[in-house]
């Protein structure tokens, strides 16, 4: 049980971090509760967590992978708001967002920056 | 002319970074010339060029894309060659490939894993 | 004619069953009318009836499918129902959604679970 | 700069034509608009305006794609009505589009009718 | 079984037209008969068959939904290859396979031209 | 460790049962050893090993899913596999493949026939 609660607290902080609200909450907990414990304990408590790699350079990765995927708009634009909160510049956002129109296409890429303004715009609404 | 051959020389460079190639190929020429042309003018002498990102950064970017599409294993491997090209670490590289396995599945990042091995031991057989 | 009527009562049967509905209209018939007529014929009452799988086997296949696929959301709904319609439990539902996250990422998952929490919620409000 | 002008001035009625608009706004310029230049000059002054194949080919083999990917609505709904400005038939489209349930699966061609149902809609009311 | 003969009939007729063969050979018929039997009596015996779009301009739809998915290599080149058979030139399908590059990134373009060059160079052998 | 050492236990027994192999080898555990051990922990000790759905069911979501996706044919077979492994028949996993057609088209279900083919042929072989 420890070991578990290890990898959960590993897990949530770096949840926290990325997401930068103190009670973040990405799955429908009530109809996947394990679900929503494995985002937490593998996701980001083994995953993320592991040294290799800074976040702000996995959230680049992600969000090149949600973007070129383009099926998963809500992740997409919680990843945009991670990349900025693990210090990456808007600047550096739009640019990766645009590489993306070369190895995805230009759709993949235009609803990207959807979101990314959508995001930009929500984080302005609340300075 | 000349302002298509700027384009061109700025993205031929770019290209011969990434692929450590003096004369990079990537496209079938004979029988798509344009593809082939649009490829360096505006693929690497447009957006790879631009400021706003390091290269090391784009390349996360792209094997981002490239491993959750899982459908251009050519492609990949080329650009898992180009983020050591430019700058990145096998470990980086590993990391990044296993943080694919979170936002699109285990076979996703296994199959990149084994592109990645791929590059490094034609790397290693370089040397 | 008579042959396509055999193909498409059948296949009525068992769209009625999968949908739980009298009359279930899974194509704007008005655009597409041929198209409507192959979902019943060939879809339901080809694909769908041939015995060897069982209809409570053939949702989880389909919904594995429209999961990891992540881009029909309104199909992925409609085929959780399915499953619970053709004797699923909500339980194995939401596990075999769970499994997805393995196949192809929590993102997917995640929505999956969303989709199966809005058709959880419009049963209970019928009931 | 007259160079990059020519490529845009002939992007732009290209994309003039294809979407029947004067001041065609496909991309959030004010968050990415290099990405929105690209559309332009890149997307419809060089690829969309090379001779080799008519406009009227192009939309089919563009609808062809959106539809298969099925992650891209706001693209598909644009390029139906393009199909249709192009000269093709809502006939055509409609068959296009079915035609992808073969290829791409029944979800896929049903979603791409109800983008095309809008489509219609719209057009109906602006007459 | 007379209707399913004329579906069959009509269809078998269609796909050796697409493929330029006497005994067109798809799908692993010892493995999956029905699966067999549906692509000839459905798949082209009523989707491709219909009215409304040419084969010209069906084989454009499908290479353009093929390249963009760019996970079906043996029915990209058996569909490019069907192109050339119903009517269009080499331009033609080059052109449309340099479009895909716009809509699904230019990794799935250059694959793709990389299938018509397969094709291209095995019907020169043929001659 | 021993809670790891726990769920890496149960994830072998998982893994040797769904691979009917003593040591069971599906990444390059030498390029990354964390991914092959997360698959191992997390994939097969936690999600696999849940109770609330049969291994027999879960093999269906699984070649559902990697049948859809079309881009992953190495794991695609391993879990056809591991259906058989599972109790399912040939008959069903055929049948599980066929209904594809009607969700990812075509492609998707003809290139999964060709590996249940492919697995098929294996099993015959080794008997």
């Amino acid at each position: 049980m420890e070991h578990h609660g290890e990898r959960y607290e590993r897990g949530l902080k770096a949840l926290q971090f990325v997401s930068g609200q103190a009670e973040p909450n990405v799955v429908d907990i009530a109809t996947a509760p394990d679900l929503a414990r494995y985002v937490v304990e593998f996701g980001y408590g083994e995953v993320y967590s592991k040294p290799g790699l800074e976040p702000r350079d996995r959230q680049l990765v992600i969000i090149g992978a949600l973007a070129a995927l383009g099926n998963a708009a809500p992740q997409l634009r919680f990843h945009i708001n991670g990349a900025l909160n693990a210090g990456r510049t808007r600047t550096e956002v739009v640019e990766a967002l645009t590489q993306i129109a070369v190895y995805a296409g230009f759709p993949a890429a235009i609803n990207a920056i959807t979101a990314a303004a959508e995001v930009f715009a929500a984080r302005d609404a609340e300075d």
